[in-house]
């Protein structure tokens, strides 16, 4: 078994008492062995000195076949947005969702993010961008009602198949991806939630990004959408709500009860100005588990999780008036462990401690942003002064797929250049 | 007269058309000579195939000496903000100081900025920094009544002194900096008036940035803050607000008429969670010009230009609930030739244009957070989608002061080390 040595670190663990260790980590296989002083040698060495250790980033929400449309929906009204965006997308060929998916992987993995979770058709084609990238991917293929759908077939079966084909890949974990109350009837959620509870599939949706969505959903049944799922019950800690923005303290005392976790986009909402402000201290206040997301590459146009850690501290206390609202140490929180137990898999990734899987993240210490880097500060460093330059090396399920900030995984070049070539693609097919 | 030729870039010019172009930009001594195809070589030839080459960011409004005061101060009320970093940068010394200033520097260079705009006492020791960094400073030397300063002499004769020995050294521009109204009375405001008439130097000062500091102050003279300094006939087109979040309408067009430029710092404003949003819509119809600064790390943690491109652009579109406002284009305008024009420079820098200052910045087009990387969406990619990894490059006068990720000015190891020294021993006599 291939062991790895990170010499010299300083270590953010995020294990239980939050500890930050200066020493190194053994990792055998895919698995952490020890932390601390460790003697001897390994068959592959990396010398840390001086540089932060952090647990791999979690994104729980994206859509990262998306990733070569950025730029094109940028500064318009919401409605022309939706158009544009459905326009191209709608007409995409697999070809497309398949250099759109590396490219994103790779931009996920120049900003430190090892799992991340995807919604999204066509999720057989991104999970071998997955494979190959070498990062974790948590797969939920689309789902919604028949007459919503440009999907051959039918969703859920689709979805279902997905899981049967891909359940067992390393690194790949099906989900099923419900694309909203507006799209998807109470049969629709109520048949995923049959399957999620026998496979233990999770059951990712968006959730009140909109008011607009709110309302409609509102005057159609009487129910606020939160309410609404509760009703139907298919909340349970198998859910992962995206967005959640526009909630009453009711909705969110709902998602706690039911072991819900969010995934909140606080880029994806500022930038699309849909006015709501994801309630995060009331979600810690009712149990809510709240983790972090990106969103695709249309409404936030990169898959930066070190700039958006910072951005979701600034929105919740801008919008609070209140500085104390989510501190460094919790928005880390949120963007580990948070994750980790959004996707069900807290027991092994999202902290650095023995026996957990080796998902690691290695920041620069001689970066000038970083600086001073004394154990008080370290944290706050990292979410308010980090940026995704500092990002040295990343290592997943015990390999390394960024040294020294070279993609080892992909041929960067050949990506970058067909990305270029399928965009065009879309867009001349768009226009005719 | 040395030359300096960048080859077949993608050229982000900032030009009045705002026009992009794929080319050649042929620099001779500090000045910008050719752009297009040039034929034959030069003393130097950089490789820019590709890549962005954009004109250097200009940032507003820092306190770079207090770069590693960073992470001390953070998620606290405003109150203990104010006492925790008063107590810490009242004790310090000139070598801690000068420290802080290199520190601060050497992030500005790597996030692409060529000219900062500092407000803070002992700008003598910022300015050697300054000159050994190889960018521009606009050095403002703070100027309050000499009841609430630490300053040894009378501030307004120390700035006057530091005005003098400093007005013909090469990348530095002496400024006048108010601390703002609440420590500046009416007489101080008009002598640096005086002064400023007669030399040309920059007013630069905090303009309502809290809520607080505008109601104490129309509490005590009945006015608002920039009612007040335009009623005692301080404004004019040489004036630049840092802030000026806490604005009526009537503020604004006063400033406005006066031909004031504002520095908005988004960042700042949120981390303090001091409520005020800056009225940029309002000021762009009113006439006032518009600038960014990232303030000092105490309440930014970040000198990082390109990061808060995208935070204003996100903060202006979520707190209107338009996606329209701000876009990209205009996001990159106030970073260049709004901070150009805001510290008196139209003329000479903020863009990419023959006879202008050679202050350029090359971006890795290579970078799969840029891509694809078309004309059409190529600013947008740059606002939304870049950050300071992408920045390769950086050129402030002619000379190359950053070389592929290496700055070529510092020595960066010894400054580092020498940064967490300073700290250790600021924080063991504030202990004291």
């Amino acid at each position: 078994m291939k062991s790895l040595l990170i010499k010299d670190a300083n270590i953010i663990t995020q294990n239980e008492q939050r500890e930050i260790l200066r020493g190194d980590v053994l990792v055998e296989g895919n698995i952490i062995k020890r932390i601390g002083t460790v003697q001897g040698g390994a068959d592959e060495v990396i010398d840390a000195k001086g540089d932060m250790l952090i647990p791999g980033l979690i994104n729980t929400h994206n859509h990262v076949a998306m990733s070569i449309m950025k730029g094109v929906a940028d500064d318009v009204p919401f409605p022309t947005f939706l158009e544009r965006v459905f326009a191209i997308d709608s007409d995409r060929k697999d070809e497309d969702i398949s250099i759109g998916a590396q490219l994103g992987l790779m931009e996920m993995v120049r900003s430190g993010t090892t799992t991340f979770v995807d919604l999204y058709y066509a999720e057989d084609i991104i999970a071998k961008a997955v494979v190959e990238s070498g990062i974790r991917g948590v797969l939920c293929w689309a789902v919604l009602d028949q007459q919503y759908t440009t999907q051959e077939g039918v969703p859920l079966d689709n979805c279902k198949r997905f899981h049967q084909d891909h359940r067992d890949e390393a690194r790949v974990t099906p989900g099923i991806g419900l694309q909203g109350v507006y799209v998807c009837s109470d049969e629709t959620f109520q048949e995923a939630e049959d399957f999620s509870k026998r496979t233990g599939a999770l059951m990712h949706f968006h959730l009140s990004e909109t008011r607009k969505e709110v309302y409609d959903h509102k005057a159609r049944t009487g129910m606020r959408p939160a309410e609404h799922l509760e009703s139907i019950g298919v909340l349970s800690e198998r859910c992962l709500a995206a967005h959640a923005a526009w909630l009453t303290i009711n909705e969110v005392k709902a998602l706690g009860r039911n072991g819900c976790s969010v995934s909140t986009c606080p880029v994806s909402n500022m930038k699309l100005a849909t006015g709501g402000v994801a309630p995060l201290p009331e979600m810690f206040v009712n149990g809510v588990n709240v983790s972090i997301g990106t969103d695709g590459s249309t409404t936030n146009n990169s898959m930066d999780m070190m700039a958006d850690m910072k951005m979701l501290a600034l929105l919740q206390k801008c919008y609070r008036w209140d500085p104390t609202v989510l501190p460094a140490q919790q928005v880390l929180d949120l963007a580990t462990i948070g994750g980790a137990k959004a996707v069900g898999m807290a027991d092994s990734i999202g902290s650095i401690e023995i026996g957990k899987k080796a998902d690691l993240v290695i920041l620069d210490g001689k970066a000038p942003n970083l600086r001073p880097l004394r154990p008080a500060t370290m944290v706050s460093n990292l979410v308010y002064s980090g940026n995704s330059s500092n990002i040295k090396t990343v290592i997943c399920d015990g390999a390394v797929v960024l040294r020294d900030r070279k993609i080892l995984t992909f041929d960067e070049n050949e990506v970058l250049d067909r990305s270029e070539d399928a965009i065009r693609g879309l867009m001349e097919r768009g226009r005719a």
